[in-house]
């Protein structure tokens, strides 16, 4: 006969371990020796380990000599393109999308979507990731991706105005059925493709769309200097000046990229009446040969940054903790100073500014009592991460992706020990690879789209 | 009753494995589904894998599904440095020498230098590298760590002017005393610190008696655009031109990190009369906030590059693995050509070019009849390396050093699916870690040397 659960008891305890916490101001600090408890899938306290080990719990973590942090946030990616990982490599990035990614594009299907996000989410999980951002086709797909591998995402359906209306409407219909779905899991957004492939009009409306229906926006913009210097010359304003007079920094806006921002387009981001962050995902902009996001005028000016990976297809993974690594390092040679870009800063990035930037600044990003229990566990005991003499130099420039052990979303373990507890990849795998061949078919003139920057 | 071994019994069969091997004219290519043959600590053929069945071997992996590449070479580090990993963070490089390691440098004692290179061999032999090239003091004890590790070598003990002819001399006679020990896995080279510490009259000395003794030489030079600049503003000549007037360019030179070298340099080491190789560490460069080493002209100049970590003190790591996505992604960036640094292109850096570096040129780097038996096997199943387009863009973009199950040096296993067979880091560590505080101490005015670019 089963007893009636102690009401004391907590759902989760991790216990032992160092914790990586926000001072008052914000500041990354770290708590030793300590417990996360957590309970309804929020964390319920950080305790001293020795409290905790009193503590009844449904299923306990011992995380001795292993660092927590919040969980990893991938703030702009196109999980399903991890379908075309390697796919088109060594190529400038008009010859990247309209005579590799976007013809092939043509050819999928929601199956291939649900697949390659399904790939993409046991990379993550692996990778310590615990919530995407998502902008691509077939959503509905990636929605049941996220419901399957337990992960926390803001999904948006991307659309481009040569859609017709359709592709407006169906974004914003998407965005409306499915905010608050995968019990809370999934939030929404809208996700016009960028300025250069929709127009002002389709702007507007989606600001409009976003104001009455309390909906943020998730858009590609600037993203390189070319593209900032074709809406210059053809319509006299940058990408970041279209978006502001369509209104659409009067909200919420998760601004994809950003390498091509001038310094009045940050003044204008530092200025916006909205929520608006920009995510950086370093690791493409130097395969692609481009200049990378100008991080530091956004943070002296008060503008969130977040880390991402965009799609594997460019990036060829999803490894979030690499972005931190290249951000540090990317920042430090963009601005010839090795003074900035600490680690404690990035780590900034990679928590608190991250989920600002996905529009969960008040859920994640933190491991403070109230927040969603969203924490992964690092094994720092390799050889390649000792000795240690600050633990956030260690997290940024030595320990990676693989030294993950656990994975942890609203209370629920999705990896643990190295072992993913939601997903089977070789059966994703194998289904995938059987359709390689069909998905990248490029016996036919179709595109989804023509790139010209 | 043991029985006369079978003469036609391997060593050691590695099977059912694709295995990178190199065209005639040097390029990567790839042959599936074969097997590697090891007699005597060196590669006795690739076979197709249905005719490595029968053969009979005393240890025989299967290595289904995995690649097996050339084991990786670490063109240039300080390996016992792994001792100060993390310790100076976030600071330009006359801080990071001047303030930080050249003042703990002078605490320094043997057993320290043996436990850090130690920590570092267990790590380069779980990052898949079987060669490092080392340049530091107390080198006895570095070739110690090298005969337990199991690794190879190239060992140079360094000296300053600053420390008169006794530093030229203990060089000397290390080089002399211990080439080809530990079975012939060591070589030496003579090992000036740079030009900007070592005096003409010794760079010049060295060059004598690199060619009574046969030996090569391996120095820091050029390490970045501001000792070049210093080196015309005092002297009127490079870095390399300081080189070339002490005679260095005229036989065996490994230059290590060049981003400083100028087009008259990349000519002057294009036509020397000796076997000249730059070995390129691109992480420390973005981390220092410096340029990077001009790989395109080099190669376009014939000039072998190689792939390297530095010490751990300043790269964090010794992930040669890295080194070769970073040399990609950064000479992309550098170049802002997407189309250059292909993914085969890289390769060559890290196996045929990095092995002349070293000046190994006939002996490893290519998993070819003849050569040493120095390979290691790669496990491409995980969701982040899946699926698989084009090899050569999975290695260098999606695996990683985590990826890497088996380390082989002369045919000897030395990490089997992830597990170190020759070194124990916790009592590694263990030791390592008691004698911190003694390393670090900087109570005293002492520094080995002043940096002054």
């Amino acid at each position: 006969m089963a007893g009636k659960p102690d009401s004391t008891q907590a759902d989760l305890v991790v216990t032992g371990c160092t914790v990586l916490t926000h001072d008052p101001d914000g500041a990354v600090a770290f708590t030793e020796d300590a417990a996360v408890v957590v309970r309804g899938g929020v964390i319920d306290r950080i305790t001293p380990a020795a409290e905790a080990d009193a503590l009844p719990a449904a299923e306990r973590i011992d995380a001795r000599g292993q660092v927590a942090l919040p969980g990893l946030i991938n703030c702009h990616t196109h999980a399903a393109m991890t379908a075309l990982r390697g796919y088109a490599e060594d190529v400038p990035v008009e010859e990247w999308f309209n005579d590799w990614i976007w013809p092939v594009e043509s050819n999928l299907t929601p199956r291939d979507v649900e697949l390659g996000t399904l790939l993409a989410c046991a990379e993550m999980i692996r990778g310590g990731v615990t919530t995407f951002a998502d902008h691509y086709f077939a959503m509905d797909r990636v929605a049941a991706a996220v419901r399957e591998s337990g992960l926390r995402a803001n999904l948006g359906a991307a659309f481009f105005s040569s859609q017709g209306p359709e592709g407006r409407d169906a974004s914003l219909e998407f965005a409306l059925s499915h905010r608050g779905a995968a019990g809370g899991r999934i939030t929404t957004s809208l996700a016009p493709h960028a300025p250069y492939t929709v127009t002002d009009a389709d702007l507007t409306a989606t600001a409009e769309a976003a104001r009455e229906h309390g909906l943020p926006v998730h858009i590609h913009a600037a993203e390189n200097r070319e593209q900032t210097e074709a809406g210059l010359a053809r319509d006299g304003i940058t990408p970041v000046q279209a978006l502001d007079r369509a209104g659409l920094l009067d909200g919420d806006l998760l601004i994809a990229h950003g390498t091509g921002l001038t310094d009045a387009d940050v003044a204008l981001l530092a200025g916006a009446a909205g929520r608006v962050g920009v995510a950086t995902a370093p690791r493409g902009y130097l395969k692609f040969g481009w200049g990378t996001t100008p991080v530091r005028a956004l943070t002296r000016a008060g503008v969130p940054v977040g880390l991402a990976t965009d799609g594997a297809a460019s990036n060829n993974n999803l490894d979030v903790w690499e972005s931190m690594t290249l951000t540090a390092l990317t920042q430090k040679a963009a601005e010839g100073d090795p003074r900035w870009a600490t680690a404690r800063e990035v780590l900034s990035y990679a928590t608190t500014q991250s989920a600002r930037v996905v529009g969960l600044g008040d859920a994640i990003g933190s491991l403070a009592p109230g927040r969603r229990a969203d924490l992964v566990l690092v094994d720092l005991s390799g050889p390649h991460t000792q000795p240690v003499y600050d633990l956030a130099g260690t997290l940024v420039h030595s320990a990676r992706s693989s030294d993950v052990t656990t994975t942890v979303v609203d209370g629920r373990v999705l990896m643990r020990d190295r072992r993913l507890l939601t997903l089977d990849v070789p059966a994703i795998v194998g289904e995938l690879t059987g359709r390689l061949a069909a998905l990248t078919d490029r016996g036919h003139d179709r595109r989804i789209q023509t790139y010209r920057g």
